[in-house]
């Protein structure tokens, strides 16, 4: 029994090595290169741990958190990044990606595919305060990057500030001072002429 | 007072960006390229989460696990990576590392830079069931990643079966499934003549 769970948890873990090879938009901090889905959830799960004490909800489970993060692009395995300003990728994504979870955490033990697909759903929809503490953190982390690159993948492709005030509004939910910090750091990209 | 703390915390944020670059002797599954260390931390992180339950240790804090996973490898950032089975470079390895850690953890609000230097010294000494844990996952994982790969990394530095066994003892000391899987891998990669 244990043996047959490990089987399938080591094919799981060995399957999801493929997330290293999904190349999001945002580049690293020096513009050297774009970063990949794993080192992005690395970067966040690091994150959640550091600024904890600027979330406003102080019963948060970070653990939880952890979890969410360390697990949340993993469906892009089989159904690829979308481009957080990608108005006609955004269209089908949740049929795409509630497919892909599925079929990548049903190679997991019964038990641990239900619970990683509810962690996943669970911070998709932004039920909970650990889901939008999550989601503000997946948010922020790609914001610094591109303030950092000096806005490389906003001009290539063009974005708004407001689309980008528009895309960090859950960040305001989850912290006060993160979300200030966020605004402040949209302005500066602004007048540097990163963001149109 | 909050917003100094947020300038530290987003300074080190910036600056352990840099972990993207520091590349690792092991290969990704497919072979294609080296992993870098935040790839193996995330990879290690999950694993902590999805093989707790293989751990002999019933009382293990996975929270400051994760931490410690997340955190292991950034002293890197400024000593660079050791490979495993370089003797030489495991000389001055620890002098090495101790300043990288003053120096980087030192960029944090000073209750944070305790805590992670704490962390890491726990993880780098062994010192507890939940630095056992996490230690062999450190090993584990790039054994998977090794067998996978082919055993490039293994061939391609004339690495004998006998070495890997001494460097995956740890294994042994925080789970006996784990350990029992570990052995037979190696024992497998041998037949296939990956390793001496």
């Amino acid at each position: 029994m244990a043996e047959e769970r490990l089987k399938k948890q080591m094919d799981f873990i060995v399957e999801v090595d493929k997330i290293k090879d999904i190349f999001r938009q945002n580049y690293l901090t020096d513009g050297s290169r774009r970063e990949n889905d794993a080192e992005h959830s690395w970067h966040i799960a690091l994150m959640s741990f550091l600024l904890l004490e600027h979330a406003d909800d102080n019963s948060i489970n970070l653990l939880k958190v952890m979890k969410m993060l360390l697990i949340h692009d993993l469906v892009e395995v089989y159904a690829g990044d979308t481009f957080a300003y990608d108005e006609k990728g955004y269209e089908d994504k949740l049929e795409r990606e509630t497919a892909a979870a599925k079929k990548l955490f049903g190679l997991l033990p019964e038990d641990q595919t239900k619970e990683l697909i509810e962690l996943w759903e669970e911070f998709e929809t932004l039920e909970s305060p650990e889901a939008i503490y999550a989601g503000s953190l997946d948010r922020l982390q790609p914001l610094i990057q591109n303030y950092h690159s000096q806005g490389k993948s906003w001009v290539s492709h063009d974005v708004s500030s407001a689309k980008v005030h528009k895309r960090m509004a859950v960040i305001k939910d989850s912290s006060e001072s993160l979300g200030k910090f966020s605004d402040e750091l949209i302005e500066k990209a602004e007048k540097k002429g990163w963001l149109k």
